[in-house]
């Protein structure tokens, strides 16, 4: 087990910086490496790095750019400087000086770039997308020769299943055509950023870099590039970060700029997080076990950030936004919402919106109960006067329903579907329901096939929900084809499989739709129809929605606007039924035919009933 | 089954009009059938019924009193009269007189009596109070004599469960003593208004005359002696209402006023109550199924009330206040508050409490969501709009919690309080979650004891949270024996068995103390410590309340004022164990004791721990 001691490590450079005064002076970072004119918020922090610089005297001098802080910490390797930004402040670079006794001992030349066109106004994901989720290391192989690099610890090994198997921005890129082709608009790959861990390395969750893309997943290049090549097909870049943890091989864990920098720095008296989500809400609760919660650290190798410390808060906020121009980016997924200080997930959320007042950020609060994922959304008016400005979260509370709804065996007089319809019902405690994520399955959760213990007309059933309720849908890669592993459903490194076709000489290939079984290229089909469907279907963006309480397992849904009516019947009965339609007639209002959006047949609704396959859902145009 | 065709029974009125024009008149019914003077409400609706006498012209004479409208109905049987009634009006008589061409026909001597002194100013029940639950048909019998009455049509026979066993409101105030040496000071008890059913009548659900304690129970003197004998005791009389249904044998069941009296008039045709609940609160909900819910029966044999009907709402709310008046009530327990008509309701309790501003009113809705009960307290802001006047709700989700928190099996690792340590923290839901009545059982739920399985360990444990958490504790007859029927526990007619005692010749005699077991005797004491040292300490009133996430089955709450700081420590572990005080030093303060509540014994803190037995609960004074 590491340790960290600040007091020791302040001790040695204390004397390492009498014998080196005179010695030549390095810096070794600059972060954000540059920036952008013409940016909202009128602040830039900088971190500046260097073995022993804090006693330097930095200056600049550049029209509208003003040196306004130069910041000392504890530990004499850092800077921070706080440069004042004028509103009309031009693209363009200008030295910032580090002087030493009045001598300039280093230069380092800053740059203002100039932004993309209606960069500010870009849009972020809605519900009028749907969302792909990929795990860059499990979906295609693009450049076999990037799969282990020097001078990152861990090489790949796909015969591992927890190790790295050499997916890469390239195979991404490569297989955007199939991603368009089944009708996304919206990608979020799980993290990118490098994770330079001796295991477990291949999920990312464990940053050691904030400003760099793993190079076994490619360059930052190679990412703007995966960024523009989704947009021309019309689809947006989703980034997921990470503000709760860094990875504990970050490269500032052994010299740390300050005593505070990560919470329970010393690494053998750290506690683990209790989880205990709720105690953030609860009125009874007490300190310590807020900060049970919120300052524990998740596992060993991912320190807790305390981003309390300003310096830290300032650090994180701008490196989001500085991936959000960099990377042309289409919305963020954050990792852990409730994990980090929530009043700096406010200001995050806050600063980030104030940039892109049209972009959408999307947290992980990974509760089933709706009182408590609702009170991180913005707009929502929460009883402890906590404000958020977080636009849209994952909705975990549909998704453990559905499963449950699903799953429960029918029984004379059973009502499954109770539970999703309940859970739903509950939208009036969200300030904005309409910009949830729902999701079936992700990466963290057992494959959504898997849920239903491989039951395909409940995974059809399960799919046809989400591709009706309110929200905006996520399907994790793999799901079309109905990937799951029935002896691990739990483990996260059998959920994340590797997609078939992604490397060279698998057996199956899904791009090209080879060695697919009658099961898999049905699911395919399936999902390309509801995923166009939904994507060209306004009603189903932001459509108002009307459910039925569900009786005799039937359960019906409709989403409407003024020129389309979606209905969508589920019957979880075996046999069919014949459903009688005057009980929806608020909704159906003497529409006399419907078409089946999947096979195109029209039904005749003037008969009174409609006929619906055992453990079957249809979805219904009204027409 | 009945039926009840409005149209038929218009036309044979009609026919009977012209062949009575001029029989004698007879009027068997004004309800109210006197008021105060000095009410809030300007207005006072009188209900006047006999045969055929809508065409009479009724007329009044009275200082401050106005006949403002006479309404006719669908049904000639009935007159409404509206009086405007003045600020300053006298306690007095007048009579009304009811006109026929020009003639006086019948004469109704009206009085507004005078009010008890500061009945506006009342106290109802609050956190200071600890209420006493009876279903008064098995309690305690005290008049033999009225078990079966000529003309109502259920005759006592104690050998059937479902049947009425004779316990009677001189049962009750024979036994106010036994109530009031355990230390309560609130008392409900389950309804006595008449409930002339052929079976099962003994619940008191099905109300047949608005305005009349049912002759098995006593008179309506007997009810207001009860209230007395209660009183002087420092006991708050709390009556059981019912708005949403009334019996089918109901007086105006066979003659109703109007056409949409009841929710599907027709009895053949009427659908029952879908009990969705959440349909109130959706945002997606159907009208159908609003309708469903609120409108539909509960069972055959009583009728849904339209409360829609401004007439049928008026009697209501006057009904309510007439009791409060007339039976110097301490308070209101209204039954199945989602399911009549949710405005009703509104201004229902709106107007109670206008007359009354500090009295308290529970309404029961029996979801486990605290999202959906806090929907109904005042205070709360709806997303739909809804505003409601509701002061108090039955706490079923922390019930509900509660009993799975104590019956989940421990396990490596397990927090079993979660449940009720994550429940409570929803708290954040509520307008006032102070004013909640928290139970562990009641007439409707399986025997707390049951419900625990028969452990008496955990039934000390889950009575104790009761005890200590923040509302209004309330304990049905019988707990504190730990009556329970392991064979029906879900029985309704075992859950409401006979207190022993009540009945001459009865072999245990819970009153005197006599023939209890062991344990009985030991719940007893347990009850009666808890309840008077609850009754006695403010800190267990109004109070702070701040609650430890659970860990390692242990479990910490504490209450705390100014004064006074109470913590309760449950310890579910099979072991004893060494709590660690300093987790809890947000708390306790540096305090170096605290005495046992239950037994007295003074332990010392300063030490740093607290030896707490396996599967116990210690509630201690802190010193």
């Amino acid at each position: 087990m590491k340790r960290i001691s600040l007091a020791l490590t302040l001790m040695l450079f204390a004397a390492f910086q009498l014998a080196s005064a005179k010695s030549k002076v390095s810096i070794d970072r600059v972060e954000p490496a540059f920036w952008w004119a013409g940016m909202e918020h009128p602040e830039l922090q900088l971190l500046i790095h260097g073995k022993d610089i804090s006693n330097l005297t930095p200056t600049l001098s550049y029209d509208g750019v003003q040196l306004d802080q130069t910041i000392k910490v504890d530990n004499p390797n850092y800077l921070f400087l706080v440069l004042k930004i004028s509103e009309g402040v031009k693209p363009g670079s200008f030295p910032i000086e580090f002087k030493q006794k009045g001598k300039v001992v280093f230069t380092y030349n800053y740059e203002f770039k100039q932004r993309r066109d209606n960069s500010a106004g870009r849009q972020g994901f809605s519900n009028k997308d749907v969302m792909y989720l990929i795990t860059p290391d499990r979906f295609a192989n693009g450049i076999p020769e990037n799969d282990t690099v020097d001078g990152l610890k861990e090489a790949a090994d796909r015969s591992n299943m927890s190790g790295r198997h050499g997916g890469d921005i390239q195979g991404i890129i490569n297989n955007l055509d199939y991603i368009q082709d089944l009708g996304f608009t919206a990608l979020w790959v799980n993290p990118l950023l490098e994770n330079d861990m001796e295991t477990y390395s291949y999920h990312g969750y464990s940053t050691t870099d904030y400003y760099k893309i793993d190079k076994r997943f490619g360059s930052n290049e190679d990412y703007v590039r995966l960024s523009a090549e989704a947009k021309k097909r019309g689809i947006k870049l989703i980034m997921d970060q990470i503000e709760n943890h860094c990875g504990l091989n970050h490269w500032w864990t052994n010299d740390l700029p300050t005593a505070d920098w990560y919470n329970f720095q010393d690494l053998e008296k750290k506690p683990y997080s209790t989880h205990q989500r709720v105690s953030l809400a609860d009125p009874y609760g007490s300190e310590t076990d807020r900060k049970g919660h919120a300052d524990g650290w998740f596992v060993d190798t991912m320190p807790d950030l305390n981003q309390k410390n300003e310096l830290l808060a300032n650090y994180l906020i701008q490196n989001s936004i500085w991936w959000v121009e960099f990377g042309d980016l289409g919305g963020i997924r954050q990792d852990t919402y409730s994990y980090p200080d929530a009043n700096f997930m406010a200001e995050w959320s806050r600063r980030i919106m104030l940039e892109y007042p049209n972009f959408n950020i999307v947290g992980e609060e990974w509760s089933e109960n709706p009182a408590i994922v609702s009170r991180w959304q913005k707009g929502k008016v929460n009883a402890n006067g906590y404000e958020s400005y977080l636009p849209s979260l994952m909705d975990f509370p549909v998704q453990a329903a559905l499963k449950r709804s699903l799953n429960k065996e029918i029984a004379p007089y059973s009502n499954t579907f109770n539970e999703v319809y309940e859970t739903l019902a509950e939208d009036f405690l969200y300030a904005d329901p309409y910009n949830l994520v729902i999701f079936p399955d992700n990466h963290d959760t057992p494959r959504f096939f898997n849920q239903v213990n491989e039951n395909y007309d409940l995974f059809k059933m399960g799919l046809m929900y989400i591709y009706t309720t309110r929200g905006i849908p996520q399907i994790f890669y793999g799901t079309e084809i109905l990937m799951g592993n029935v002896d691990h459903p739990e483990d996260h490194a059998y959920i994340r499989e590797d997609m078939p076709g992604g490397w060279e000489g698998d057996k199956a290939n899904v791009f090209k739709g080879e060695g697919l079984s009658k099961e898999q290229k049905d699911a395919l089909n399936f999902v390309k129809t509801l995923t166009t469907f939904r994507r060209d279907t306004p009603a189903l963006h932001d459509g108002k929605l009307k459910q039925y309480a569900p009786a005799n397992e039937i359960f019906v849904m409709f989403r409407y606007d003024e020129s389309t009516k979606v209905m969508t019947i589920f019957n979880k009965n075996v046999e069919d039924k014949d459903v009688e339609l005057a009980h929806y007639e608020e909704s159906i209002q003497g529409a006399k035919s419907a078409k089946n959006v999947l096979t195109g047949e029209t039904y005749d609704l003037s008969k009174g009933t409609l006929k619906v396959p055992g453990m079957t859902s249809l979805m219904l145009v009204i027409e």
